[in-house]
């Protein structure tokens, strides 16, 4: 059973119980390109209680620095440290769990985003943004040459997705023992302001289809993403929230965290998946519209 | 249990057995652009028994004409009428089965001969090989205008596949009223000599993923595939045989239609897939190493 916040109380009541806030971005502080109605205020309010505050990203076709610009833009104060985003995720993961040699190398499907987190980390990797992959003539498999150094696949949202992309990353998967399949996440669906386009885990499907695999996951619901944070970030799960607008990504990702759960429905689920009969399995501690509902504990009682 | 041909009996069995012989064709008759060993002489064999025969590929790049003239390259002599291919068998599906009306379109995710078994049935589409839709530019949601006619979607192997493509078929399965999610088949891979490429499942595993739906499936192991042959070819089940190279597809559509099985290991099953600990739970009927084995008919006794 989910709990609509309501009153002044309410909102105070969570203010009081967490002290780390974890939020999702799209759908949560934007949509698209246009800021959330109180979005700033209320992130001021959480600085003025000392509220540790962290951002858990799926978009995996920004870096940290380059997502912080869209903070920028949009005129919140935040830090480059405070982002933590599925392509950043990947390249930890590649390189401080799997801890792939020096001399291997990871081919992308993806953007310069990912590129980036994964040279930030001194990764080697092919493919991504080489004008070779990013075109439609006609893939030709008796020219390819297999690299038998690619020991990894990371795929991420990218809208330069193609045949030549998706037959590359097959044969490293199929012909180089060992390879890993990962995924900077798996959402089905990315919101911009017009609607929703495909997302990441629809990039990846042809893959998995073709394989008949999954992929390792290092965005949320994965706990892998939040590995990463505890790696840089103490905070006590008890006393911790993640706030989202998805069931499946940021809901799930905070209870199998062990945190504290607000939805917000400002993004991707409405309330009636949530309330009644045809409600989803994963339900939040807690839901209200938006983030900006947390402005009445500015307002006089 | 599937059991081995082994002797000039066994073969002359199975000929004497079925009077109709459906054969899919890469991996049976050919393997790219290389005809498999003894497959004209075979067919030969067939033709002057009185078979009939007839070709049943989830090819949809070509049409039936198109495909035509790879039978002509490698001097297979054959009539175009008995070929039916899944492209084919979507056209049909949308004309005479869904009935689709005169003004209502369909969007296009494959290549010419997609399109070409669509126009002979009277139907109009959109994308395709479309230029406008064959680019790696940015899709920009915004500028996208609906187009309200768009009934269908039909999804087969494309190897321009990309964004735009994938975001406009998107767009019409979730925004257009019961727009049909059709798929000429679901083959996860693609033979060619070389090796293995993404294959029609794969091309649309993106719209699967994105919409959590399943198309409706007109290839092989569709039974609306044989529904489309029964519709011009008169023939005793109990005396049919399907030929084929894949179990989830051949083997299984033969199964589905109440029809004997023949697997021939030239494609892309291995005998240990039906034979042992790991078999699969889909069995031939019969199997045999390849279609030219049945020379041994003509051999003297």
């Amino acid at each position: 059973m989910s709990a609509r916040l309501n009153t002044r109380e309410d909102y105070q009541k969570l203010l009081d119980a967490y002290d780390t806030w974890l939020f999702d971005c799209d759908g949560v502080l934007w949509r698209g390109d246009h800021l959330i109605d109180g979005v700033t205020e209320v992130l001021d309010i959480l600085r003025r209680l000392n509220k540790k505050i962290v951002f858990v990203t799926n978009n995996a076709t920004k870096s940290r620095k380059t997502y912080k610009q869209k903070f920028d833009q949009l005129g919140i104060s935040i830090h480059v440290d405070e982002i933590y985003g599925s392509a950043y995720a990947a390249a930890v993961y590649l390189s401080t769990v799997v801890k792939i040699p020096k001399d291997k190398k990871v081919y992308v499907i993806g953007q310069s985003g990912l590129e980036e987190e994964l040279r930030d980390e001194g990764l080697t990797y092919i493919g991504g943004t080489d004008p070779a992959d990013n075109t439609l003539a006609q893939f030709d498999l008796s020219n390819f040459v297999l690299d038998p150094d690619v020991a990894a696949v990371v795929c991420g949202l990218d809208t330069q997705i193609n045949y030549t992309k998706l037959s590359k990353a097959f044969q490293y998967l199929t012909r180089n023992p060992g390879c890993l399949f990962i995924a900077t996440n798996e959402d089905s669906t990315y919101p911009t302001w017009h609607g929703l386009l495909p997302g990441a885990g629809a990039v990846s499907a042809p893959l998995r289809y073709a394989l008949g695999k999954d992929p390792i996951c290092t965005g949320k619901p994965s706990t892998t993403m939040l590995d990463c944070v505890k790696a840089k970030v103490h905070f006590d799960p008890s006393r911790t929230i993640m706030v989202g607008d998805r069931l499946n990504t940021d809901i799930l990702f905070g209870q199998q965290g062990g945190l504290a759960t607000l939805l917000v429905l400002t993004g991707i689920t409405s309330e009636d998946e949530i309330i009644g009969p045809n409600a989803s399995a994963i339900i939040p501690n807690f839901f209200t519209q938006g983030l900006g509902d947390f402005r009445v504990i500015d307002k006089s009682p």
